[in-house]
C-alpha cells in the first residue's frame, strides 16, 4: 500500500497543516471535511451531489449499519462502495459513540460492549473484533478501533477506566486488522485530564497505527477546554500521520481546530442545521424561516458558488421550508456542505500560502456562529454528555 | 401568438393521437403526462432533475400558491417561472378541485366559493376572475377556468346545477382572461351523465377555448364509467385542439385514455406512490417494502434508464425506504416518473406507427395494476367523493 499521508505544508505561525490523504478509492487534500452519511447516505444527497459539491470523503458508521441492513448484506452486496454507488474514499467509524449516545448501554466489560438497537430493541454485543471484521466487510479506505467513549463531566477516575478499556481494544483491534488496504486508526481518550491525554497519546502511539483520531471532545465541554485539550493532545501526536478530530463540524470550530493542527473533521451539524433551516452564511448562520426571506428575489448567501444558491430566490427556499416540502431539505443540504466545502479548501490555501493566521483571525473576527439553531445543537450536545439519549 | 396545437397522427383503429403544445415554454409532444408541481415543486426534484428525466411540462396548483406564498409574492419575484427555476411550460389549474377536496368549503354561489383555508384556517373567497389574475400573475403557459368539480355520486339535480355554475364561470373567465400568451382551457363537467356532458362540451364549445379539459372524472367512479364517460365525450371535442384529461396518472389508466383520444394528462399519483414504495415495474406494481428485496443486487427494474435503476442495487433503495432515509423518496420518484416519460413516448410512437391499438392489447394483457399501494389511493379517492378530506 501506498503511503497513507502527505504533509504538505505547516503553518509556522500556528501548526495549521495542509497535506494529502491518499487511499484505494482517491487522493483527499487535508485539511478535509467528512459529510456523514450515517445510513449509507448522506442524508437527500446522491453520489453525484457530493462529486459536484467538491466533497472528497465521506464517513459512515458501523453501528446504523450494522443494525440495519446488517454487514452481511452490505458485504454479499459487494460493500458500502457499490451499495450506495459512491466510489471516492469512505471513512467508518466503529460504532462506540454511538452506542453510548444512541444504543441503550446495558453492560460494558474487557470484551466489549452489551446494548440495546435503538431500532428494534435487540440486544447486541459488540466487541472491538467485531467492529474490525464489520468494517472489513464494509470496505472502507480508512476504519476505525472501537472504543468507549464517555460523557463529559465524568470524574477522573471513571475517565482513567474507559481510557484504559480503551487502549485494551486499541490492542486487540490492531492485532486483530487484516486488510492491507484499509488504514486503521487508533482514537485518543482521555477526557479534559491533560495527564490521561498523555498516557493515551504514548500507548497508542506504542502500537503504530497509521492514523490517529482525538476522541471525546465536542460533547459539551467549554469550546476553551474543547481547543486547549485538543492542542496538547495534537502536539504528542506523530507529525508524519494524519490526525483526525472526531465530531467537530461548526465553521468557528472548524477554523480553530485546523489551527491546531487537525488534519480530518466529521460532524452531522451541517447537514442537521440544513434540515432545521440553519444555513451558513459569509459570515453568520442564516435562519430560513425568518420573515425577511419571504419576498427576497436574490439568493440565500451572494458570496456562495452552489447550485442553490446560484439557481433560486431565498423566497423559493424559504417558501419550501414553510411548507415543509422534501425538496428545501436537499437545497438547504447542498449549500451547507458547499459552504463547508469552500470553507476547508480556503484553510488549504491560507496555510500553504504561509497566512493561515490571519485567514482565522479574519474569519473568526466578522463570525456571529449564534442562532437557535445552534443553541438547540448545544443542549442536544448537553443533554447527550449527561447521558439523556439524543439523536447524533 | 403561435397556433397552440398541431396534430401530427390518429390512430385509425382507435381515435388516440399524437400531436405537438407550442407555447411560448418551449414545444411539447402528446400525449403528456404533466407532473403535479402543487406548491411550486415536483416535490423531492430539482429542474434539472425533471429535464433528465424527460419531463416537459409540469402542472402547479393555484389553490396552493394562491394560499401560500401568495400570488403576490410569486408575481413580485418575477413569476412562477423565475420563483422555481423551471424555464419550460407549465400549467396551473384554477383551483377549483382543490376547493372541493382541500378546503373546507363555505358557501359556493355564481359570484365564487367560500372555503377556509386548510392551512391556517383562514377564509377565502375565490371568484372565476380572481382565479384568472391569479393565473395571469403566476405567468404558466396554459391556464385553467374555476369549475365546480361535485363529488362522483351525486344526484343529477346536483351535477346539473355544479355543469351550469362552471359554464357561468367558464363565460366570465374567458371573458375576463387578458393575456395573451397564455392558452385558456375549458373545462366539460356533466358528471356520469350523458346528456350534461353533451350540453356542457356544446357550451363551451360556443365559447371557443383554444384547449378544452375533461374534469369530474377519476373521482372514485368504476373505471369502466370513467372511460366510456371520457371516450362519449372526447368524440363531441374539437379535433384541432388539444384535450386534457384531469387527474388521471396510472401507466393503465394513460394507455386506455389515450385509446380514447386524450392528450395531456395531470396526476399526483405517481409521484405520492413513489413516496409510499410503490414503484411502477416493467408489468407490475413493485412495493419496495418487500422482503424479497433485501439482498437483491440487481436493479429494481431491469427494463428501466432511469438513474435510480443504473445505479443502485434494488436492496440499496429496500433500505432506504426501511430507514426512512430522505433519498429513498427522491430516487423512488424519479424511477415513476421516468417510467410514466417512458410510457407516454412509447403510446406516441405507437400512434405515430400506426400500432397503437396492438400496443394498447399488448401493454394490458401482462399489466397487474392492482397492490397495497393502488388499493389505499383507491379508498382515498373513494373517501374525497364522499366528502372527506384527503390529501390530492
Amino acid at each position: 500500500m501506498q503511503e497513507l499521508f502527505h504533509l504538505q505544508a505547516v503553518c509556522p505561525e500556528t501548526g495549521a497543516r495542509a497535506g494529502k490523504l491518499v487511499t484505494p478509492h482517491g487522493t483527499v487534500e487535508t485539511p478535509v471535511f467528512m459529510p456523514v452519511g450515517s445510513q449509507g447516505t448522506v442524508k437527500t444527497l446522491t453520489p453525484p451531489d457530493l462529486e459536484s459539491l467538491g466533497v472528497q470523503i465521506i464517513l459512515a458508521n458501523t453501528y446504523h449499519l450494522y443494525l440495519r441492513p446488517g454487514i452481511d448484506t452490505v458485504k454479499e452486496l459487494g460493500g458500502l462502495h457499490r451499495f450506495m454507488a459512491w466510489n471516492g474514499p469512505i471513512l467508518t467509524d466503529s460504532g462506540g459513540f454511538q452506542i453510548f449516545s444512541l444504543g441503550h448501554l446495558r453492560r460494558i466489560n474487557d470484551e466489549g460492549a452489551l446494548f440495546r438497537s435503538h431500532i428494534d430493541g435487540s440486544e447486541q454485543f459488540l466487541t472491538p473484533e467485531l467492529a474490525i471484521r464489520a468494517q472489513e466487510d464494509l470496505g472502507a479506505d480508512v476504519i476505525m478501533v472501537l472504543d468507549e467513549c464517555p460523557p463529559y463531566g465524568g470524574t477522573r477516575d471513571a475517565i482513567r477506566r474507559a481510557t484504559e478499556r480503551t487502549h485494551l481494544w486499541a490492542e486487540k483491534s490492531r492485532k486483530f486488522h487484516k486488510r492491507e488496504d484499509q488504514a486503521l486508526f487508533g482514537i485518543v481518550q482521555g477526557g479534559t485530564f491533560a495527564d490521561l491525554r498523555r498516557q493515551s497519546v504514548e500507548y497508542l502511539r506504542s502500537l503504530d497505527f497509521p492514523g490517529y483520531a482525538v476522541g471525546g471532545l465536542s460533547l459539551g465541554e467549554p469550546k476553551e477546554i474543547t481547543y486547549s485539550v485538543l492542542a496538547d493532545t495534537i502536539t504528542m501526536l506523530p507529525a508524519d500521520k494524519p490526525r483526525y478530530l472526531m465530531g467537530v463540524g461548526s465553521p468557528e470550530d472548524l477554523v480553530e481546530c485546523v489551527a491546531r493542527g487537525a488534519d480530518m473533521f466529521d460532524s452531522a451539524l451541517p447537514t442537521r442545521l440544513a434540515r432545521n433551516g440553519a444555513l451558513f452564511g459569509e459570515n453568520r448562520r442564516i435562519n430560513i424561516f425568518n420573515s425577511r426571506f419571504e419576498r427576497e428575489a436574490g439568493p440565500l448567501d451572494r458570496g456562495c458558488d452552489c447550485y442553490t444558491c446560484r439557481t433560486f430566490p431565498a423566497a423559493y427556499l424559504h417558501h419550501l421550508f414553510k411548507a415543509r416540502e422534501l425538496l428545501a431539505y436537499r437545497l438547504a443540504t447542498i449549500h451547507n456542505i458547499r459552504y463547508i466545502v469552500r470553507l476547508m479548501a480556503k484553510t488549504r490555501k491560507a496555510i500553504q500560502d504561509g497566512a493561515y493566521g490571519d485567514f482565522k483571525k479574519e474569519f473568526l473576527a466578522g463570525y456571529e456562529p449564534t442562532d437557535p439553531g445552534i443553541r438547540a445543537e448545544q443542549k442536544r450536545k448537553w443533554l447527550l454528555s449527561r447521558g439523556v439519549e439524543g439523536s447524533p
